[in-house]
């Protein structure tokens, strides 16, 4: 094997959903500020699954629950590739940059134990 | 190789967080309530660029821009593969069965062109 | 005084919404998707102050916490208002009915001490 | 009357909600973070019935369209009023505030006719 990456998982994702669209001519509907608002509504379903739960039963959820919320995972992660294709960006790429990103601002012994802004983070 | 699925990018990412974590002594922070939170206001990150485009300047971004939603979009997919693996969901499985289920709740000759809800459609 | 409905606090609110808008020439901006979109970047950046506290914290926020939160509500009422007054909806009516529906879906006796959905409610 | 501000609808609405909670014991569920990520499922409600629709048939709702938009409106300023009496903020004061605050940063002669930042308005 010559190419270094790994193998994405989610450009075959992309593609399904390409297919499905094309196959129900929904190219039209899937503009930029309409996918961010379905990819903002699948979160708010997720969220509604914890939103009255204490901190202990959002842990622990049943076997009904567990089903629920995986489905809306799966929600939110289709729409997120939907977007990042219509705005080619490639996800995999990115998110490892920002990783890069994040160690830089956070570095582990001054952010340790602590969820402040990486402005307010001091040595 | 005999494990017919394919690799999965997502994994190497949830390992890759999962470290980041540990070395900042930040699962005490990763509770799934939290966790779907943060999920919501990097979605809110993300679509704050788009609220006040037209839907033509929607799909036209400059670099600036572009790079902006490029880090948002990555910022989306950390917490989401972060909650997906606090809550143990493959993310990858749980989005092809939902695809599968997505398939038959809206088969093309009924969807074309419409986004009534699955509930809606008419034969 | 024949009329015997309260004063509406929100009323004089939506009057210096319009004013606001129409001085900057911002109704072209203000369709009801953006409206809605900047709604929920708000409610996000309430959010956002709240993500990463205990319980505890959340319900103890420091003067600096408690005077950006209240500025965030603020936010939030303000695209309300503007988003009600453009899709010409009476907020207080429209609360004040939902308050009599939910009363009728969640009957005291039945809801106390649960967070269960209407639909599961058992007498 | 001696007292000069205008009485205020939402002290009423305030109230009643007071009390609904307190006849089905629901002050338990009701902190800050449960009650914030409710507002923010509640503007999802409201944003998917906005989501495919495009910026035209937007404003043109049908009468059950606007009668469930007008349903959400209400769900969401229920819970915005609710969490912020529950943060003890006065909604109606902090909004005027903010009004004020907004005028100095956005001038009129400056920011007419653009949603520019207005870190990023130019005299």
């Amino acid at each position: 094997m010559t190419d270094e990456r790994p193998p994405d998982s989610l450009r075959a994702l992309t593609h399904a959903l390409r297919q499905f669209a094309a196959e129900r001519d929904w190219d039209q509907f899937h503009s930029p500020k309409n996918l961010v608002m379905a990819l903002s509504v699948e979160v708010s379903e997720l969220m509604e699954h914890f939103q009255w739960l204490t901190p202990e039963a959002a842990t622990a959820l049943n076997a009904e629950q567990r089903e629920a919320v995986r489905e809306e995972l799966a929600d939110v992660l289709l729409y997120l590739v939907r977007l990042a294709d219509k705005l080619e960006v490639e996800l995999i790429a990115a998110a490892a940059d920002k990783i890069e990103k994040n160690a830089a601002k956070y570095p582990a012994d001054l952010a340790r134990g602590s969820m402040r802004k990486y402005t307010e983070l001091k040595p």
